[in-house]
């Protein structure tokens, strides 16, 4: 998951029909009246009972277990344009032949390559300690041997964008920003501007290094990667992240007086790099021109084993769509399983999808790219008269724990270029108070991963699938 | 802290008065009694005064934070006999005399000196995964440019006990044995004798190296350090910890068939490097020959901070001694701060004081080295007519929220000399729930500490060393 500012920055701009209203204090002397049901669409006995069905099988599968479990075991880290994530492509094509999924298939394109081959940092006066660091994807080399100079903090972005070059000129620039924990992960949006803009920032001022507190909420001693590269093309600043407990150790030798920090960076950057989109169907029995998308990314960051980041998405629409294969018909409308490659250093494996196949009829796109955290709401981004379908998925997930939310669904980032397009979107917003505990760190484990919520989400998104596939509803504006 | 395995041994041999009965059920027709209190030592109403002005002082001050802070920020992690242990002494010099003790010094000594210049470990097959390792203190090096090996996995270590030589010979072991949490650290004891009796147990059947799934608690993505050198003298086995996540993997790969490690161990190893004892007093107003002492260890491991193990013991007793050096008149007795050396690669400080100390008249010793989670229990080691006093230093701690424990205290790794020398201990047990979680990670750091808790454990400090100090109680078998 990369790029939620950007989806953030777009949902401030999103026609916003909200489910949830805000509550009024009704008068004492007022007899209350239940509200009025908003328009739902039926569906029929049949289809409930599927769908009853659907959710008992996946509460009790342990199918994206296994997934989530071979991919980590067998593949582990994928860092996008690697030799790692070619074997996770052809990992993917086996699994999902294995799952009896039809037209199974890698769509090849290429991308920059870069890799951090060496990062280390360290305070060298006024004492010398080493700290846990990780290079900004996309960040330049340091001159050979590293760079050393004093650091100047700013407590966050705002701050360095009102310093100036006499404050920055030779320095390492440190943004000591914190994120906040929320359930949404809206603290991401908020926090993980320094990472993109602290380089070119401190670079226009003088600056030689930019250094910024990991973008996460975890207290422990992890630097959490992410990309820079996107946002700071024609940037030449190195740029790295720290974990929290070295961004204290920075700040309180700071308050004592200067510091000095030495920075190495050795990033390998290539063009042309090979990655690929995995593709895998259900062929719809009526309307197989009608497509829905599913999409997860099969691409990671390297430190960690890319277990939540996406091994669990992967493993949830994979093991839904099963589910859904397993029935004694095949839904009317085709289900397409999309593998995203290269998502964490530029969504470039959604947006070749969106390029490719823009021309098809895709009825309605979805990613799971939020870790394994249970879904706690079902949010569209339906036209007006499409609303009754949305209220007919929240009643079907009901039954899971799930909320209904508003209509301005995000979709996810390898869904970003379908849905400028115009295809309709919708969100299974899953739980993540916990996420960026371990996003985009050596933390990123199996282990993090709780079965329980694991099937939750299978159950979900086999409900939707199913039902964006069996029906003829349609969610755009006719 | 490390030689808690062996002071649990020690324990299981103590003569026990337990002050914790075991309830018995009373017949429904029997009118309780409440027990007779137990006899307990009278303090005065101007000790009680005293020690009530100590404990709000203690609840208030934030001295022992200060003190651990300069230490993390000005000096870090600091090995055993390494150049940064040389620094930690400096500065505690510095630091006692600011603090305004007196006799501040340092007791040279030379220990054998063990580092891990280098310390990798990956799975190369099945498929190629670098793992999270710390090499084991004392370990040798590998081969120059590592060893590889299949490996053979063991539950435990008594499984590891009952394997044959065809079972191990030319392999790498690796037990997967895991830890209990519990508060008073007993899940260590158990857990911790895979970290030293790897090596020997696998060397003497034929195999090359030794893994061990880290001796903690916590579920992130650190490899625990820790000696295995004291145990393992004449052992040529290099011997490493992996973390807990790398042992599921390991332990998943070889589910699905054979898994190849490969493994490298640099060790500097060094005979006589320079390592030291620092000492301070508070000199005794009438009995100076008395010695009350009070001790903490200056060195750490390498990964991490030094913060809770055992920076937060230094500023503990440290902060405790200063309030009682504070008041109007000194005790009667001296109290003795020993901040000891080497202690976590074989207790060489502990040791050194106990040889070069074993003339002088200790009353009682203890130590803080457990962390800085709160003082829930105290216990003593004292001569059965001495047991009143013990429970006047329970009731004087008990508004603190501090039980009476029994009299099977250990004391502490670096007093441990003393106790075989026949000095009556004490321990003034902190709760280790979460102490495993950092012991000896790169996660031992600053943020860990909670303050108030460290407040907490002054405030008892505090209260101990005053009624042992000034009162005329001995707490030996006459």
């Amino acid at each position: 998951m990369r790029n939620f500012a950007l989806a953030l920055t777009a949902l401030a701009f999103a026609s916003s029909a909200s489910a949830q209203q805000t509550p009024t204090s009704p008068s004492p002397n007022v007899i209350l009246q239940p509200p009025a049901a908003p328009p739902t669409a039926p569906i029929s006995a049949e289809q409930q009972r599927t769908v009853e069905r659907l959710q008992r099988a996946a509460l009790e599968s342990d199918l994206a277990w296994q997934i989530v479990e071979d991919l980590v075991v067998e593949v582990g880290p994928r860092l996008a344009g690697s030799e790692a994530e070619a074997r996770a492509r052809d990992w993917a094509v086996a699994m999902l032949r294995e799952q009896r999924f039809t037209n199974v298939r890698i769509e090849p394109f290429t991308i920059p390559y870069w890799d951090a081959l060496r990062e280390e940092a360290s305070i060298i006066a006024p004492s010398r300690q080493s700290m846990v660091v990780a290079a900004l994807g996309g960040s330049p080399s340091t001159p050979a041997g590293g760079l050393e100079a004093d650091v100047v903090r700013f407590s966050d972005l705002a701050a360095l964008e009102a310093a100036t070059e006499a404050q920055l000129r030779g320095r390492i620039v440190f943004i000591d920003e914190r994120m906040l924990r929320t359930q949404d992960g809206s603290g991401y949006g908020a926090a993980v501007a320094k990472r993109s803009r602290c380089a070119p920032l401190a670079q226009a001022r003088g600056a030689v290094a930019c250094l910024v507190r990991s973008v996460g909420t975890d207290p422990h001693r992890f630097a959490h990667q992410g990309g820079s590269s996107r946002q700071a093309a024609g940037v030449s600043l190195p740029a790295a992240a720290i974990s929290p407990a070295d961004a204290d150790l920075l700040a309180l030798t700071l308050e004592r007086g200067p510091a000095r920090v030495r920075l190495v960076i050795e990033a390998d950057i290539r063009d042309n790099a090979p990655s690929g989109n995995v593709i895998a169907e259900i062929r719809g029995r009526e309307r197989p021109e009608e497509i829905v998308l599913i999409a997860a990314h099969l691409d990671s960051w390297d430190l960690g084993q890319g277990a939540i980041d996406d091994g669990a998405g992967v493993a949830i629409i994979t093991a839904a769509a099963r589910l859904v294969r397993d029935l004694p018909r095949r839904p009317r409308r085709t289900i397409r399983i999309l593998l995203a490659g290269a998502e964490e250093n530029g969504v470039h494996g959604g947006d070749e999808y969106g390029r490719v196949h823009a021309g098809e009829n895709h009825i309605v796109a979805a990613e799971s790219d939020f870790g394994a955290g249970r879904v706690y709401r079902f949010r569209s981004r339906f036209a007006e008269p499409a609303l009754p379908y949305a209220r007919a998925f929240q009643r079907a997930l009901a039954p899971l724990g799930i909320l209904p939310g508003d209509n301005a669904a995000n979709g996810g980032a390898d869904t970003g270029a379908l849905r400028q397009q115009g295809v309709p979107v919708v969100d299974l917003s899953q739980d993540g108070s916990d996420y960026f505990d371990y996003h985009h760190t050596a933390d990123d484990t199996l282990d993090k991963i709780d079965p329980e919520a694991l099937r939750q989400n299978v159950a979900a998104w086999a409900t939707f699938i199913y039902l964006a596939a069996e029906n003829d509803w349609t969610f755009r504006a006719t």
